[in-house]
C-alpha cells in the first residue's frame, strides 16, 4: 500500500489546513458555543468523501451526533468513535497563542481541540481520502459516530446507542484517539475509567456578612472546606463510605500489560516540574495507580471575595466542583448516593450535591484478536513495538459500545505526552499527525484482512 | 441649645444631599479608585466651615489623611476619627440599587459607604455647621482625622500618629461611628478588635492538568482545603498552635457591661435567616463571644474551574483569603509567625502565606469619665438609656490613638443593626441620621463643660 502512504504525504499540507479550519470553530460544549456549526462542518467533509451522512439529535437531550457510513470491499465494518466538541479554553492568559486561532510554532501546532479530539478526526478523514483517491474504494466498511458533548460527559449517549443499535452495528470500534510515548512507541489503549462529576454548594446565611460576625454566624467557606476534608485525607485516602465496595480487582492479563509497559515517569515529572508523584509511586505501581484505580479530585473552588486587596467578608455561599474517576464495576449513580449518605452521616446535610455528569468504566481484554489488528498496523507505521494499555486514566462513553453493541474497542492517535489536552497550549507535533494518518490507513487494510 | 437642634432640622435636606454627593465617589481603597478626589471633596467641605485643613500623606505609604482643626470657646479638644474610603461593592448583582448612586427607598438611604463611614462624617459636619451658623463658634476645639484606607487595614497609621503626635494632641477621641439597637437605644462602644488579614496560596505543579491525573499529581485545591482544615475544626475551635497564649481575660467592668447589654439576638437571627448562632450561644454568652473573643475566618476561596458546566481539570493553583480578629493583648505579627509555624508543623510548608494587613486591638475602660460625656449626650437626644459596649466585634486603628496619644475613646453614630455594612444594600434610616447629627451637637456642648 505504498500508493496510499505516498498520497498521504502529498496531501499533508491540505490536511493541516483542514485541521486548522476545524479548530477555528470554538465548539465548547460546556459553554454551548458553535456546536451546530461544527457538526455541519464535519458532516460536510464526510459527504465530500461520499459517506452517507446524518446529523442525529439525541432524543433525550444533549448535542447532535454526526453519523456517517461508507461501504468497503469486504463486508466488515469498523466504527470510528470521536467527538467534535472541545474543553473550555480558560484560563486564556496562560495560552502562548490564541486558543481558537491554530498556529504552527516550530514543529508544534497549537489550539484548543487540536489533539482532543479534532486532530484525530481529521487524521481519520485524511487516511480515508488517501484510500479513496488512490484506490477509488475503501478496504472495509467505515462508520463514524461523532459526538458533540463528550467533554461534558456524553449526556444521553447510553440511550442514543440503545436507540440506534441497528445503525451502529459493526465488528469493532476504534476509539477517539491515542498517544505515542516519549520514545515514539505507539500506544494502544483498551478501556476508559468511569466518571461522576458533581457540584457541592453551601448557603449558610441570607447574605454575605461583615467578617467580624465570624464569632457567631456560620461561614459557607468553612462548611465547604470541612465537607471536602471529610471526602479525602491528606494521605490521599478516599474516605467516602462504601466507595471501594464494587471495585473489581485487575485481571492477570491487565496486570501483565501494566508490567510490560515502559516507564515515562521522568518526562512527566519534568513536564509538571515536580520531584515525585503522590504517595511516591514509581514504575508498575505508578502505572497501576494511574490507570486502574479510582480518584476523588477537586476541579474548582469558589467562595467570598477573590479580587485584589483584603475584603473582610463572611461568605454566605461556597461552591466546589469535584470529579470521581471510577473503575469497573463502580456505578456512578451508586457512588453519588454513597457520597450523599457520607456527607449526611458526617454532619454535612447542609451541603447540596448536584450531579453534572456520569459515565461507566469499560475495558476490552488485552487478549482480544482486534487488539492484534491495531498493534500490527501501528507497529508497521511507527517501526516500534506498540504499548498495550489496559485502560486510559481518562473517561469516555465507551461503555454502551461494549455493553450494548458488544464491540471490542481499542485506539490509536496523533497525541504525545506533552499535548496538554484540557489545559492551556494544547498541541500536536506535525510528525505525530503524519504517522497518525498512516496508522489509520494501515489499520483499515489489516482490519479488512482480519481473520477474527 | 434648642437653636442648634432646630437648625439641624432645617438643614436636613441639605445634609442628605451632601451625603449623597459624597457617596457617589467610589472611594474603594482595596481597588484604589477615586481616593484623591474624595479626600479633596471632604477637605473642601471642612474648609467651608473655616477648619484649618491639610491633606497629609502617610510617609511610609498608604492613602493621605485629611486633617482639620477648628478652635472652640473652651481650650479643650475632641479628635473626631473617621475614614473616607469604603469597602468594594461586589457582588454587584445582589444590590437592589446601584451601590454608587445613593437612593432613598422609603425611609432608607442605600449606597456603599452610606453608613460605614461617610454617613457619620457628614453627620459630624452637619452638627458643626449648625453650631457655627447659630452661635458663630464651636463650644470646644474640634480636630478631624480622616483616613483613606481604613477598609484595607489602615496601613501605616501607627507611624503616622507617632510622627504627627503634636498635631493630633487632644483630650479625647470620638471614634468613627456607631449603631442604635433594634429598640432605638444608642450604643457607646469603647474598643476594637485587632486584625490579621492573610492570603494563602498553593502551587503544586507547573500548570493545570487533565483531572485524570488526580491519581498521581498533587492538586492545589486539596492542599488548600487540608491546610485550612488544620486551622479551624468543624466545632469552631481555632487550632493554630499558641493562638490564645497572649489573650488577656476580660476585666470585671467589661463583663459587667456585657451583662448589662440588652439582647438583640432574635432580630439578627431573623435578618440572616438562621435558627441559631454558632455553638448555640445566646444572651451574655453570645455577646461575650461576639465582642470579646478572637476569630479565624475564611473570606474567599478560588481554585480551578468555576464557570458553567463540568470542566475536568486538576488545578495547579489555589488561593484563600482569611482574617483573624484579635483581642488584647494578641500581637498580629506574632499571630502571623505562629500561623506560619503551625502550617509548617502540620505539613503545609508548600502553602505560601502573605500578610495583607494587621492591626492591634484596643479598649477604653467602661469606668473612664469621657464615657459619661458620650452617654449623657446620647441619652438626651435619643431619650433612651445608652448601651455601653466594651468592644466592637470589628476592627479599627484605635490602638495608636490610645497607646501613642493616650486618648480615651468612645463612639456614637448613625447606624442600626440592619445597615449591612461591607455587604450589598448597605443603608441607613433617615431618622437615625437626624438623631446622629443631634447627638454630635449635644456631645460637643457636654464635652466643653466636662469637668474631667
Amino acid at each position: 500500500m505504498r500508493d496510499v502512504m505516498e498520497r498521504i504525504d502529498q496531501q499533508m499540507n491540505e490536511s493541516f489546513s483542514l485541521l486548522q479550519e476545524f479548530c477555528r470553530l470554538p465548539s465548547v460544549s460546556a459553554q454551548g458555543t458553535a456546536i451546530e456549526q461544527t457538526a455541519e462542518f464535519i458532516a460536510g467533509e464526510l459527504r465530500k468523501l461520499e459517506f452517507e451522512t446524518q446529523i442525529i439529535p439525541k432524543r433525550a437531550g444533549g448535542q447532535p451526533v454526526v453519523y456517517a457510513y461508507h461501504p468497503g470491499v469486504v463486508d466488515r465494518t469498523i466504527l470510528l468513535y470521536g467527538h467534535y466538541d472541545v474543553q473550555p479554553a480558560e484560563p486564556l492568559d496562560l495560552w502562548s497563542t490564541p486558543p481558537f486561532e491554530p498556529a504552527l510554532v516550530g514543529d508544534r501546532l497549537y489550539g484548543r481541540g487540536i489533539s482532543d479530539n479534532k486532530g484525530n478526526i481529521i487524521a481519520r478523514i485524511a487516511a480515508i481520502r488517501a484510500w479513496k483517491e488512490t484506490r477509488g474504494e475503501l478496504p472495509c466498511a467505515v462508520k463514524f459516530c461523532l459526538e458533540g458533548d463528550e467533554e461534558i460527559g456524553s449526556p444521553q449517549m447510553e440511550p442514543f446507542v440503545e436507540e440506534h443499535r441497528d445503525l451502529l452495528t459493526a465488528d469493532a470500534c476504534l476509539w477517539e484517539g491515542g498517544d505515542i510515548t516519549w520514545e515514539g512507541r505507539p500506544q494502544v489503549t483498551l478501556g476508559v475509567k468511569g466518571l461522576l462529576y458533581v457540584e457541592l454548594a453551601v448557603k449558610t446565611i441570607a447574605r454575605d456578612a461583615h467578617s467580624s460576625w465570624a464569632t457567631t454566624l456560620p461561614n459557607a467557606a468553612w462548611r465547604l472546606v470541612w465537607a471536602l476534608n471529610s471526602i479525602k485525607s491528606p494521605d490521599e485516602s478516599i474516605l467516602v463510605d462504601g466507595f471501594f465496595d464494587d471495585v473489581r480487582a485487575p485481571t492477570p492479563e491487565e496486570l501483565a500489560a501494566i508490567a510490560a509497559m515502559p516507564s515515562d515517569e521522568s518526562e512527566t515529572l519534568a513536564s509538571y516540574e515536580i520531584g515525585e508523584f503522590l504517595c511516591g509511586v514509581r514504575g508498575a505501581d505508578f502505572r497501576s495507580r494511574h490507570l486502574l484505580e479510582p480518584t476523588a479530585s477537586v476541579d474548582g473552588l469558589l467562595s467570598g471575595y477573590t479580587g485584589a486587596g483584603p475584603k473582610t467578608v463572611l461568605p454566605a455561599e461556597a461552591m466546589a466542583k469535584m470529579d470521581f474517576r471510577l473503575v469497573p464495576a463502580q456505578d456512578p449513580d451508586d457512588i453519588f448516593a454513597k457520597l450523599r449518605a457520607h456527607l449526611d452521616r458526617h454532619g454535612f446535610s447542609d451541603v447540596a450535591l448536584r450531579k453534572l455528569s456520569s459515565e461507566h468504566a469499560a475495558r476490552t481484554a488485552p487478549t482480544h484478536p482486534f487488539v492484534s489488528v491495531v498493534t500490527e498496523a501501528t507497529r508497521e507505521v511507527y517501526g516500534k513495538e506498540p504499548v498495550v494499555i489496559p485502560s486510559m486514566a481518562g473517561t469516555g462513553p465507551l461503555h454502551p459500545f461494549m455493553a450494548t453493541l458488544g464491540l471490542p474497542t481499542a485506539d490509536c492517535g496523533v497525541g504525545y505526552p506533552d499535548n496538554r489536552i484540557h489545559a492551556p497550549d494544547e498541541n500536536i507535533r506535525t510528525d505525530d499527525f503524519r504517522n497518525g494518518v498512516k496508522a489509520i490507513a494501515a489499520l483499515l487494510e489489516k482490519f479488512a484482512a482480519w481473520p477474527g
